[in-house]
């Protein structure tokens, strides 16, 4: 589980829209202060001359910087405050300097007191040459290996304007429903789709990928009905079963490998089919169907797929529903969502709960871009492709396995496989070998996006255009997840370098990057403590208390109340000394990089919220990667790969496997390490003291107005910090809830509520904010303070009020009707600094959430409420 | 000069923000109903299967589809209104057939009996994959050319948040302030760096290229005080010289190429320069100045240029000024700009007056993202290392031949020249080769997109991401225009398709690429007619009246009425037959594609804007084409270049030199390559057709409301029509552009007013609109038409009504101020369509055109202006 807080910042926001005015762009704009007059050294220079740009040689490149030093800092473009504004905040503080901040807020115990050994920083313009350099060493030949990863075509319309969108990527995700509208429809069309494809009843909106869906459904079934055995077809992709395989080890059932009949608990089973990772894939079904409860009808199904290419899904969880509005309107709302907003403490169960939201808007918007009829006819054209494909083999002597297929053709070759495997290599086409002189082939009429992918959770920074530019780069978009690795030599050089910074980050000895989220990372590094005790004969330690039994220990640092407890070496002392392994919770890890390492302080393996702390945007329900540290004596027990080989992770010893590709969603990993690469040591860990710094300006601002929850032995937060609104309910019956819709009208997305306690407000700025915003965002909450005086104090009214009524959406100020005790202005510009040209407007009123999660309505709406209120009035006419 | 109609559709703007509910995205979808079922023949299929998808054998892969035909193609997403639409459409105009529309329409008599010869059209995915192949040929090479192009670094978030940004680059062009001031502000950002940087009082906002800038420079030197003499310095690029010499060919003054010393006009002349082409250009100025005015001034501003790294710039035409709305507020409009909406038909002086506005505010951009610290540093970085290269090249013994330079070094080598080209070309780098053993080497420090580029005007299409994407492709962007032609073997072969295509459309034999701009064309096309006169003795030929003197004869067909005149082919032979040529008006070619053609019907030469009828977007002032088509008798006189030999265009018969770039802004040319493939002969001429059938559509549903100006023989019009709203200034006090204005609270931008004829509007929907939205834009009109009677009738105020108030703002739709006797709904949501979540809303009220005309105050706001309310607020706190 994570500790959160949103990022408020809509900043970007406002530039999306080219017709507002704008004196702002994403990026950040500053002039900065450091314009260096060096007397230039023609003597040391002129050696370099040669070399200049002609080649790869950095190191001359890194020497002329030192020459010709460049102005632009990507650090400082990163982080938001400038000099003059820290020296401001430190003033407010009370404080000399931020390593004064430092000293009295991160205990002396713990701090590293050297530098993080990294390479220089590059600027923005360098470091996407350099990727480019490390995307040349991949190699994208044509794959037909299937197996869950298909070449389908994103439309480049969806490329453009939905994934390398930062409206669509970056800005937060729908949990609070009155901003975000446009993107809950766009997901009940994914739903929607899903359904009509499936013939279910009702679908989620994704899990993380094919394999972790199998594994999702099967403890579905358990909690269902405590049955405990379960058949899995083996034909099903080894992944797939690899992922189910490791899983059950944890659920206490017995899952058999079975090319099954009867079950009633199969029925289920068989339906599992994940639509995850690419718009496209949804339409190759894999001739490895799960399972089938009795032969006859699974030919009957198989059929069926044949005759009307429907593919089977299981659908459960976070469905969406449409309820009404405060102003009565039909609108839309996540409903039975498991993510922190919705975690309570102590009763928390983190499991797997991330979606890949922003994928499902892309298969939303390719379904609205095909149609219905137009997914059919690619689906019969893949199928009738394969046919012609089986008919040309056949023709040519070789032995299909199967008659049966959609789209993938497993052959008995008449000649040598390795034959057929050399021609293959020369004209660069992969494909799957079985061991027997077997390949298989898929048809894929279309040309995919590898989108290998998932998200997170809740530290929001600004994310670069120069970070999220390459993942779309063909080079690490298009290659296969099991494509031979000396066709992926750019990935495993990006992946060595990756691990050998994140290590030098938090004193770990080795990476995993199989996990694809924060809660899949704490699966995975749980899993490999547990390997680990049964490797030393502990099988019996299983718990978290008492000494005998003791496995581990989970530890949130700092935690989740926003300080760094003194004690945490203590602690992990106290738990290794009693045969336990520490588990540290890296969802905090931004309030450490670069000040204190866990690997040193006592930790024994920990996950890495790339989707937070290193800059892979998780807003938009993006993917996330959630890979784990570990300390030498869990490197063993990393997860390994049924199909690709792995240097971490040994066969024997591993966990098992725990994602459907051997290193997670891989093509999101250049973000980060692009955003490494740029920050630097230097930059990191100035990134991380500005966050701290930050939070720690913010709550000085407002302590005089609300009260602060939790502090430190000197007095100051972390990078984060809780404001207790719970008094209010009492003295003028305003809850947290009614504050954070409040702050829509301010033009804020409101932070994350409720946690770690009930009733409350965390908020997190990161070091991205700048100063000028964080002000804002102070006026803001200052404001709302004192309209909740004015209903203390009988100035206004206790139940109709700008917080009760907030939001309030454009349709409630334009309308000709208003009968509040208060002004359209201060209900919708209530700062000068919310103006109607710029301000970002929550599209409806507010949603009864209660009211909404009691009574969930699962059905679309009828179909003539999409009609365009134009087509009503000419109908009309 | 052109006639015009702004496409009103502003589908796309409603889905840019994604927080708004959105059912459409752009690109459009539509479920088709072309569902075929074709019995697969096997037989003949398995032929093709080896080649499947393995090599670039697109002739199989074409076979494939006939097999396995496609459900997608682009035409039917390109083509707004579905088979459905078009019978509706049809029944309304009480037409059978579209085919009988165009009998109906155009002359039989010029109508073309057979289909385009084309290649089949390509899908969506496939036309990426074509073209990656052909940019392939292309070979980037490190260039240190330089002559005006430069590597310069567009930073990633500019590239991807404007340049990529369908919001930034196909809305159309800020002649509707009420809507565009985020770019207004934008651009003026843009004239106020410029000015800051060069010291001058007034900048406008670009013109085409650096030699275009030179050249208009010249005649403004000469409107200005009618001397006839100039002088140019010799050591000007190339380009530049070329392209002034043509010009003054038709300005009777006297040119000379001379270092000169002193003259009232070359101080003037001295400060031409441009910036329009990339943002980081500006910061190489090269040594080789235009003229100064004598030689210790010349020292002095060398020096000057040195110290502080400034450059000189002359600035003219097209400032932006501001101004206050209806409603007080302080507000952006465009001034002194010289386009379409302020040409009076007959007064039109057709000079090359487009704007690059689209690269000016990427130039705004970038020195925000960089502030003036940071540019002045770049500069500074770029000099010395062009110091440190200088030094480096002298202790090799070479020798330069100034010791003053910017960036950009001329050196005597000491060894062959052909060495050091030999072992240039080993490391692929290009040099300026001079002619006696000398080479020229420009330093960059940063990394160019060379966007050659510029604008046009008015048929607003959609554009496909498709068309898009590759113009930021590495191969296509990052050639200098001067590299050698075997490293630019793609763009070669591209140019050779598309000239074909264009041949096969207009039914010329030639093509040339170099005009920029429509105007450029026409000036391309014309110079190209007097050149040929002049070839042949007819040097008296000057006027196009006249029989002895006849030069040639300008027709804009369909004519600007939006009328096929039948009479079309006996104008041209009359022509002729009196020694004169044929210029045809290419801006209404949207209307003949694929029915007729002007070099089947008599015309000699026409300038094609591919930015309209060929899909380059040009609405946020992007760059645009103008090549120019000729028969073969004018074809030795197309324009030639001074650095790059060309096919077209011997040096010594041709009109000379017109763009600095030998195949202008050829990097904008993948666009038009990809629509026309991707329409293939069949889905250009159904877009000419439709882009008829939906003006006769819109004519019919208005004409009972309104009067429509001009028909064809059969009472239809052509592509556009005019709406005449002269009657209702007696009848209503109401002009054309209260109906203008009034539309955009409807949610439409305003078509083209009062050309070609004053007080009317001109109505051009193109073939991209569906009939939803031609439907929505003609209830609108339908409504205002309501409006209009109740002014008329006396229901509603003569002064204070919707129509004279238009358009409303949110600021004062939201104000508690509300004293009109019409309610805020009326004003702003006037029809069901209309909605408060999904509009697009003016952000000012309606600003006074004519008192801003007449009240030019040419400055910018003050600094305080720029401050942050919320500065402003702590400040008096």
């Amino acid at each position: 589980m994570q500790s959160c807080a949103k990022s408020w910042g809509i900043l970007f926001a406002k530039c999306v829209n080219p017709h507002a005015p704008c004196r702002h762009i994403h990026g950040k704009s500053r002039i900065f202060g450091k314009q260096q007059n060096r007397i230039l050294t023609l003597n040391n220079a002129c050696v370099t001359v040669r070399g200049l740009r002609t080649s790869a040689v950095y190191a001359a490149s890194r020497q002329i910087d030192r020459i010709l030093p460049r102005h632009d800092d990507f650090a400082e473009r990163h982080i938001g405050p400038g000099e003059r504004d820290k020296r401001e905040m430190l003033d407010v503080l009370g404080l000399e300097s931020i390593a004064q901040l430092i000293e009295d807020t991160v205990p002396e115990s713990i701090r590293i007191q050297r530098s993080m050994k990294m390479d220089d920083p590059l600027c923005e313009n360098e470091v996407l040459e350099r990727l480019q350099k490390i995307a040349s060493k991949n190699k994208v030949w044509r794959s037909y290996i299937g197996m869950g990863y298909y070449n389908c075509s994103v439309p480049p319309v969806i490329q453009r304007n939905l994934l390398e969108n930062s409206g669509w990527v970056t800005q937060y995700t729908p949990y609070q429903p009155e901003v975000a509208q446009g993107r809950l429809e766009s997901l009940l069309n994914y739903q929607t789709m899903i359904c009509d494809i499936t013939g279910m009843a009702v679908a989620n909106a994704s899990l993380l990928d094919e394999a972790t869906a199998a594994a999702e459904a099967m403890q579905l079934c358990h909690r269902q009905n405590k049955r405990r055995t379960f058949y899995i077809d083996p034909r099903c992709h080894p992944q797939t079963i690899a992922v189910v395989q490791t899983r059950y080890l944890y659920l206490h059932v017995h899952l058999l490998l079975f090319v099954v009949f009867c079950s009633t608990v199969l029925l289920t089973v068989c339906f599992v089919y994940s639509m995850l990772f690419i718009p496209c894939s949804i339409f190759h079904i894999p001739l490895l169907l799960y399972v089938s409860d009795c032969y006859s009808k699974r030919l009957k199904y198989m059929e069926h797929i044949h005759k009307d290419n429907i593919l089977m899904y299981i659908c459960f969880k976070c469905p969406f529903f449409t309820c009404r509005d405060a102003a009565g309107k039909e609108v839309y709302r996540l409903a039975l969502q498991t993510r922190e907003q919705h975690i309570r403490r102590d009763k928390a169960t983190s499991n797997i709960c991330t979606a890949q939201a922003l994928l499902a808007n892309m298969a939303a918007m390719f379904g609205v871009y095909h149609g219905p009829q137009g997914l059919k006819h690619i689906a019969e054209r893949t199928h009738h492709a394969a046919l012609i494909l089986a008919e040309g083999l056949k023709r040519a002597g070789h032995r299909l396995h199967s008659e049966m297929f959609f789209d993938t053709l497993k052959v008995g070759c008449s000649v040598a496989a390795k034959d057929i495997l050399a021609r293959a290599v020369q004209r660069e086409i992969n494909l799957r070998v079985y061991g027997e002189g077997v390949v298989s082939s898929t048809t894929s009429v279309l040309g995919t996006d590898y989108i290998r992918v998932h998200p997170g959770s809740c530290t929001m920074k600004l994310n670069s255009s120069s970070e999220l530019m390459p993942i779309t780069w063909n080079e690490f978009a298009n290659l296969h997840p099991f494509c031979p690795l000396d066709q992926a030599e750019g990935y495993q050089q990006l992946f060595r370098q990756l691990e050998k910074d994140l290590c030098e980050v938090t004193g770990y000895d080795k990476i995993s990057f199989q996990p694809n989220s924060g809660a899949q990372g704490e699966y995975a590094g749980l899993a490999a403590i547990k390997a680990y005790l049964n490797s030393k004969g502990d099988a019996h330690r299983t718990v978290d208390k008492h000494k005998a039994n003791l496995a581990a220990m989970m530890i949130t640092y700092p935690s989740t109340f926003g300080v760094f407890e003194e004690s945490i070496d203590d602690v992990c002392n106290l738990i290794h000394q009693n045969g336990g392994q520490v588990y540290l919770d890296g969802a905090n890890m931004n309030a450490q990089v670069g000040l204190c390492r866990p690997g040193d302080y006592g930790s024994d393996v920990s996950h890495l919220n790339l989707h937070k702390t290193f800059c892979i945007p998780h807003g938009g329900g993006g993917p996330g990667m959630g890979p784990i540290g570990v300390k030498e004596h869990l490197a063993p027990f990393l997860p390994c790969h049924p199909v690709v080989s792995m240097s971490a992770g040994n066969m024997s010893s591993s966990l098992g496997t725990i994602s459907a590709a051997p290193w997670g969603s891989s093509a999101i990993l250049p973000i980060s390490w692009a955003y490494i690469k740029m920050m630097g040591a230097k930059g990191l860990v100035h990134a991380t003291e500005v966050a701290i710094l930050n939070a720690n300006y913010m709550a000085k601002r407002l302590e005089s107005h609300y009260k602060i929850l939790f502090k430190g032995r000197k007095g100051f937060c972390a990078h984060e910090f809780i404001l207790d609104v719970r008094p209010f309910k009492k003295t003028a019956n305003i809850e947290a809830v009614d504050v954070a819709k409040r702050l829509q009208d301010y033009g804020f997305h409101a932070p994350t509520m409720s946690w770690p306690v009930a009733g409350t407000l965390m908020i997190e700025p990161t070091e991205s904010e700048d100063k000028a915003e964080m002000d804002r965002f102070c006026d803001a909450l200052m404001g709302i303070r004192q309209e909740i005086a004015d209903i203390e104090e009988g100035r206004m009214d206790a139940r109709v009020n700008p917080l009760k009524m907030a939001p309030h959406s454009l349709a409630s100020i334009t309308s000709s009707t208003w009968d509040r005790p208060y002004s359209r202005e201060y209900a919708a510009f209530p700062l000068p600094f919310v103006r109607p040209e710029t301000k970002f407007w929550p599209s409806i009123s507010r949603i009864d959430d209660i009211y909404g999660d009691q009574h969930l309505v699962c059905t679309c709406p009828p179909m003539d409420v999409y009609e365009s209120p134009y087509e009503e009035k000419r109908a009309s006419s």
